[in-house]
């Protein structure tokens, strides 16, 4: 089994109130890389943040390596098109970030970075894989996919107040800009990830198409964009069976349409509780208040650890000490530092 | 503990004579991709070929995988300039592949390069890291780099004669072509691989610069290429203390001074012996012929190996079956193939 983290940006995440995933929008741009590192290596090495939201809630990678340490399983990043350089070892896909989806094009080489991906996923020799992403703005160009395709089109946030308006408003101007009306993409992915897509929703969908090529079991572990890669996947004709593992966060959340979108494209969705309730602690306490919800494949490593001998509860030890050694080193003006405090205490 | 693979090419490869990295020149540039995947994945993912010598050594990169599963160490890949992209996640230094050590700049951006990866080498939050390398032709510019710095230069060879007088001749035109005379960049280890050295040599350099520079402990994994490395760390100053593992076949190679430049360089020195002959098989013999010797830290796996409670009759074993796996999909017309009949015997 390998965990394939798929990291990306792009520029849409610039839009006033559209992500939670930085706390700003100039460190924002690192959180991929950032994500890359922490999942690798247990800490940013060379990317010189730690990805918080604006209201101090640490990333999900905190989580997912959190459960890497317990498991032991391998990583692999993909790099799909990041705006700024990681220094985890990862495979690169050709092209560059994405563009504002608000352009006609939101994703340069789209088709190269699908079919990269797509070799790349044969190629690979593993029973199977866990697919993540992280990729800030993410969740509204997975709602320009699932529009251009005609799919159901209610996604998640990882704000508290998911701004559902605002992202509608500019997945139709990312429509109007590519000439295309909601599901005039239907039957043809390539065409709506490049009209109102990310690089990292056409990397995914080569991924889990290529790995289900050459026999090798794929579950994608996220929430809406996941879904997004997904219906890019049964668009292209696809239909062997595949996975979806989320958080119990993503499912219940009324504002996105997960559930439904699993049925609707015949995935086996997953959705795990790690009962962070349990645990007063800064690390999980937003997730309890309903911020972040998923991202970095958080879902997908749940689902591994549920599946597991290990205890949630070790889990949740490990979040800790992975939250602590994370905020340790962070300087003081650094939007974290607030936070690091509380977790010192 | 973390086992670093820097990767690279150097056109000085293609003199004919030089290099057994490989079936032919052609084959040789993907040499270090494919070592990559072999270490990374346990065999070759996209580069379509198992590196084999002319003679049908296969590469050195079955000993470290085969390591690496019976010790589960982590692994990454540092790119210091391959001229073939590699499947396997990687970390990217600047600039591209070494030239020709005969052209006036054999390492373009070989100040880059170092920087970098003396930047990462610090960034890494491991106590202790072994670095190994894979770079046909690495035997003539670590010569290059010995000879530039007024080292010791009798270095080690993959071919069973080693063609000391032909590298000495190759050696002799990069330094008129850079206007040196031998040991001119004594104290300027930048100058001596800029002019004489390949993209791994500085990278390998840099980054134990860096890890020493942050009390990360270094071992350098392998031969005479890890001697020259080691020079350009003493040139560049540093006192602190590191070690070198590399493999008995290296040490008893009469040709080569590894043992003079370790106590030359303060190097604490350890030779392995993983006891070959007493295992009848193709993955193996062409070692206690002479060939091949050392190469993608093999030195440094077996070291590791040499360390731990696995016995080394257990490497062997998994030396056979990372071989198989290896050689069961290879084409007829692939220079291996005629081995690979052996191996299933």
């Amino acid at each position: 089994m390998k965990f394939v983290l798929t990291i990306g940006n792009t520029e849409t995440a610039k839009i006033d109130g559209i992500s939670a995933a930085g706390a700003n929008p100039d460190l924002m741009v690192h959180t991929p890389s950032a994500d890359a590192e922490i999942l690798t290596y247990g800490e940013p090495v060379e990317t010189p943040v730690v990805p918080v939201s604006p209201t101090g809630c640490p990333t999900p990678a905190v989580i997912s390596r959190a459960v890497r340490e317990c498991l032991e399983f391998e990583t692999v990043v993909v790099d799909a098109g990041a705006a700024s350089q990681t220094s985890a070892p990862s495979v690169e896909m050709p092209g560059p970030a994405g563009n504002d989806v608000r352009e006609e094009v939101a994703v340069p080489e789209a088709e190269a970075k699908f079919e990269s991906a797509r070799a790349y996923g044969q190629a690979l020799p593993d029973d199977e894989i866990v697919v993540a992403e992280t990729i800030p703005g993410g969740t509204t160009t997975a709602l320009g996919v699932l529009t251009a395709l005609g799919e159901r089109t209610d996604v998640s946030s990882s704000l508290p107040e998911n701004p559902l308006e605002l992202k509608r408003d500019v997945v139709s101007e990312a429509l109007d800009a590519s000439g295309l009306e909601p599901g005039d993409a239907a039957g043809d992915p390539l065409e709506a990830v490049a009209a109102a897509g990310d690089p990292v929703l056409t990397t995914v969908a080569g991924l889990t198409v290529g790995a289900l090529e050459s026999g090798t079991e794929v579950t994608l572990g996220g929430g809406t964009q996941m879904s997004a890669a997904a219906a890019l996947v049964r668009h292209y004709g696809v239909t062997e069976s595949f996975s979806q593992f989320t958080t119990s966060f993503i499912a219940a959340d009324e504002s996105s349409d997960v559930q439904e979108l699993a049925a609707d494209l015949d995935l086996d969705l997953t959705a795990t509780d790690p009962e962070f309730a349990e645990t007063d602690h800064p690390a999980m306490d937003a997730y309890v208040r309903g911020e972040a919800k998923e991202g970095v494949g958080m879902g997908g490593a749940l689902g591994l650890a549920a599946e597991s001998d290990v205890e949630m509860a070790a889990v949740r030890e490990r979040v800790v000490a992975v939250y602590d050694r994370l905020l340790a080193d962070v300087p003081e003006e650094h939007p974290a530092a607030e936070h690091a405090g509380t977790a010192a205490e």
